[in-house]
């Protein structure tokens, strides 16, 4: 990098976690962050100022309303959040800006106007933000755990539910999908982690990959729990998906439910760093269609796997690398989902998932939660 | 607008309101949305198109994955998003595209590259989000009816305990903020609303308005809550404050909660549509300087008033409009938030957080809960 080119983001860091990964400053509102030859600084609202003062890790704290006095008394008659930073950047003698590709347009345009020179970093913009730290596993395993905890109570009620006109029952009452979600998010909460558009689908409507459930758990239907919360405490995710079926699977459902578990447990094999993330997809894609399980539209619908295979773990429930169609060479310290899945409305749907770390020579399975399909 | 300029979106409507608002289709991953002479399309992975199908409020939802082919057909060897969207305005002859403020530069670069004129618009983007409708106003307040249910536990709680060494204790153990908070948060989603970053923080912590607070709670000093769940099913946040005091205020805390609830109420009497935003502000400043509580930075740390009064509540927990400093004129029909507050530390931190409906001539005040100061 040029000494005198300057990374810039303009966001709230609540929704951005670039800049959460570069501050560990967690702010509702946009504020500024630059790095400038390596001097980290923040521009803070009165607000927010002492709270970054002790949280933020960055080398300094300018204070907004400083320097926006300080554009006042230099003629700007209500200066906006890109002509404060520019007398801070002219500070620093800084002309030219790296900035994510998320940046947003309407400040792009402005400092370009004011002569800036700016270029763009795509994913990952922080390359380090992939490769997981000791600490940063830590935290991954203990929102995995308090998953496994949730879902394995959500387990327990399917288990003590009877089976009555083809639906559970529990307490005297048909057991819902809400019911059940809600149980998981409680759980969560109570471990600190924010579970949000978790799903439990049962039936055709699991053959929505994104459906998250609603109305009375079929019995003898494959149910799909898919379970990603974030810690409150860490902001790090965990990512689960375990399929059970409560009853009696039939025959075509139950080989349903082993193809997708032997493709998910070669895909695990697979995973070490350095291989390729679409190889490992396409062999999925190769398997399901060497077995008879076709990919495409039928009725206007699509079925069969059409999702992709996996996607790194972290700060953000999505997050490179990607294991898919165009997916990434694997690396030694990243965490990535394993979750093959195949659908078809009538049978029903199977989804498979596990949160592996990528090790030099394979991976370490961060998922302690048994694969059970028929429960008790 | 010129009938050759479409409006275009490319965002993950998870964590992008406008997005969420024009489309009401959640996903978490950026998807493409425009509006196209009136005609609100939607260009969507294999894996979202059935569920945008059915839930998204748009025209038409067309195949990412199909419009992905013509662009390899066509010569493109690996098309990205913005070269799929490319042959869409072709289709509907659009070379004009107006864009949020937000929009991500990335994509705008390469837009531009293509040969569109892009304008952005600033907030709001949607004139139409800050007037609220009767629905809306429903969901806001099933949200704060939640709201209220989990801080009256949370003073149950406070109620409850004994006061030893100047601290609160219960069930044999010191009370803490943590406990607390986690007790409001899974009240809440024991009620579907997803509570983050809900504050209880007493004594001097609560000097800093967005410290989350920690540790045992103190008695007779005072404690803010200040809670703030979007509920998992509408999508609609809440917004309260309270500031409360388990034992017994001095003087000078007790005369510190008094102006604050004066000045909030005032404020409120004064929010009406056609009301100045930046005037509300300044006349809660103006009064707290004239009631002898200075702002300004003390052993540098900001003390005193230095927040804004109240913002808009809706899809996100502040939106437009703004009563602060750069405030607007209220409208009929916008939700907002009406929170002074005060903060020295040494003495404590008081805030009172109402949210009111501006209506013609006034306000409706959105919030139920009573303003005690002294628990029982």
């Amino acid at each position: 990098m040029a000494s005198d080119r300057a990374t810039l983001m303009i966001a709230a860091s609540e929704s951005d976690s670039n800049l959460y990964y570069a501050t560990r400053f967690i702010a509702p509102d946009p504020f500024i962050f630059m790095d400038v030859k390596g001097k980290r600084i923040l521009l803070m609202s009165d607000l927010e100022m002492d709270r970054a003062r002790s949280q933020a890790t960055v080398d300094q704290v300018l204070s907004y309303s400083e320097w926006e006095r300080r554009a006042r008394s230099q003629g700007v008659a209500i200066p906006g959040s890109v002509d404060v930073l520019h007398l801070v950047l002219q500070d620093h003698g800084i002309k030219q800006l790296l900035i994510p590709g998320n940046f947003p347009f309407g400040h792009a345009v402005k400092l370009q106007a004011l002569g800036y020179q700016l270029e763009t970093k795509k994913e990952p913009f922080y390359e380090r933000r992939a490769i997981k730290t000791t600490e940063e596993i830590r935290c991954i395993e203990d929102a995995q755990r308090a998953t496994e905890a949730a879902v394995s109570a959500a387990h327990a009620a399917l288990r003590a539910s009877t089976i009555r006109d083809g639906i559970l029952w529990l307490d005297g009452e048909p057991l819902t999908s809400e019911r059940i979600k809600k149980l998981i998010n409680v759980a969560l909460m109570e471990r600190d982690c924010v579970a949000q558009h978790t799903i439990v689908a049962g039936g055709d409507q699991a053959c929505d990959p994104h459906d998250e459930g609603s109305g009375p758990l079929p019995a003898h239907r494959s149910i799909i729990f898919d379970v990603f919360p974030r810690s409150a405490v860490t902001r790090y995710f965990a990512d689960m998906s375990r399929t059970v079926v409560r009853g009696t699977a039939s025959p075509e459902l139950t080989q349903l439910y082993q193809t997708v578990k032997d493709a998910q447990e070669e895909a695990i094999s697979k995973v070490r760093a350095g291989a390729d993330g679409t190889k490992i997809h396409q062999g999925i894609c190769d398997r399901f269609d060497a077995a008879g399980y076709a990919t495409g539209v039928v009725n206007g619908r699509m079925q069969g796997y059409f999702h992709g295979t996996g996607h790194g773990v972290g700060l953000d429930i999505h997050e490179h690398p990607r294991i898919s169609r165009n997916g990434s060479i694997l690396q030694e310290g990243e965490v990535v989902t394993v979750e093959p899945g195949l659908y078809y409305p009538g049978l029903g749907a199977v989804r498979i998932e596990d949160m592996v770390l990528v090790t030099r020579d394979g991976c370490r399975n961060l998922t302690n939660y048994p694969k059970t399909f028929e429960l008790g």
